[in-house]
């Protein structure tokens, strides 16, 4: 029984990963991912779906029995009905941690979005199942999902698709690959819409662990851009031309590594505290 | 004290109108509206902020009168900071109905989002709260929410811009204007993102009446159309280029009119039968 049967009824983690997360050094996301979910006693299943290679789930199962879980499924979705196999969606509602591979969203959403499988990890993330997921697979996680995009530190009011994601919390955006591929301007687009999110711009190699009190704690190698717009006084979003720039008046800006937490109720960035690990 | 209050702890109605409701014949719709809210002694508020033009909230103010209101309110929310007025937000407080006029849903959205306002119009419709929106104000009403799009009966992977909304309810995706406008091709599209939330295509003077057991009814001069894409077996979405068309197989269609129903639980539409009214 991992971590989840002991806090029982409290939501499992949420772990957004930024992508090109280590898995041959000492692979400390995915290692810290394999702990919470219960070490030795860990099952985890992957949700490859949003990748096109076949390896995928293979190459995580192979990592995760490395660092240590008890017992590692793959299951391969590619089809919206194979979201109701039986034999699969038992496997998840026994898992400690699933873990959504990279690849592309909008295969993720497609796939699996409205279906018993979605429903499932849904409900069981609200009573103690831990889900990751990396690049495509973070972007998923939250209500809001970015879906395509394009590059740019400006926002303009059509530099962005979201689609509903996952959904098991609205209170944030992500996004990923972040620095890597400047992302900036279509995060800011994002939350620009509706000021009630707040943007995740995760670098690669870099995660947000998010625990059920809303606060998350930065692991990785990069940094997380935290874009927070509830104390926007102004935006132009509404009155720009669809290719225009669009001005954002008192966006709050953090960039956050390694061992940094946000409160995502009180809106408060903190820097890293001697404590125990969360 | 409003029906709000005799049903005290069940969430209010959501009623989104496509636009171009009847004002100065019988005003089905919203001497209906009015009645949910209590009739004589309804009290009721109007959010004019998605309108450019200054005389939108006076002029429903006028007409709710007219349909025998105990009390009508315009709160011409302009500003974010206007969304943190304690006299405008206890006017929201009291209210049994807040009326949401057209315009432009990002206007709404950037103003209201993520402020009080927007907070206490979701705290309060739990609670009971009847919350009607026309055209842009009904477009804000869900989760997700379509900011714009392009026309045309076929879908394509770009057509459509969604954005976070008010978050009444995730279940449904609202377009408006919806026949005059050709949204078929926005509306297919942004459900097929995530085949979770059913499409709700509102004809103009149309409106659907959401109950707080997630059915709806139709009430108006014309149809509203459902696209249920809970059976959708397969869509080429993930793999479109942007402005390619994109196959779907499997949506679930109905055009509704006055008297029909609806259950989002279910997605079961049944004709009208003789029954008392909702």
């Amino acid at each position: 029984m991992g971590e989840q049967g002991r806090r029982n009824g409290t939501r499992g983690c949420i772990i957004p990963i930024g992508g090109a997360e280590d898995k041959v050094r000492d692979s400390a996301i995915l290692r810290r991912f394999v702990r919470i979910c219960g070490g030795r006693r860990a099952r985890i299943a992957v949700i490859p779906t949003a990748s096109q290679d076949p390896e995928t789930g293979a190459r995580y199962e192979e990592t995760f029995k490395e660092l240590g879980s008890r017992e590692v499924r793959t299951l391969p979705f590619a089809e919206r009905r194979d979201c109701e196999r039986k034999d699969w969606l038992e496997v998840l509602e026994r898992a400690d941690g699933v873990f959504l591979t990279g690849g592309n969203q909008l295969r993720l959403s497609t796939t699996l979005g409205g279906t018993k499988a979605a429903r499932l990890l849904r409900r069981r993330n609200r009573k103690g199942l831990h889900i990751a997921g990396t690049s495509a697979g973070a972007a998923i996680l939250s209500e809001h999902m970015i879906a395509f995009g394009a590059e740019g530190p400006t926002p303009h009011a059509d530099m962005v698709t979201l689609a509903p994601g996952l959904g098991l919390t609205a209170r944030i955006i992500i996004d990923q690959h972040f620095r890597q591929r400047d992302r900036l301007g279509r995060l800011l687009t994002a939350v620009s819409y509706n000021p009630t999110a707040v943007g995740l711009g995760l670098d690669e190699d870099t995660a947000a662990f998010l625990g059920p009190d809303d606060v998350l704690e930065v692991a990785g190698s990069g940094a997380i851009t935290i874009v927070d717009p509830t104390e926007v006084e102004y935006s132009s979003m509404d009155s720009s031309q669809q290719h225009d720039p669009v001005s954002i008046l008192g966006v709050r800006l953090h960039i956050l590594v390694e061992g940094c937490t946000y409160d995502l109720r009180a809106h408060r960035a903190s820097a890293p505290a001697p404590r125990e690990e969360r």
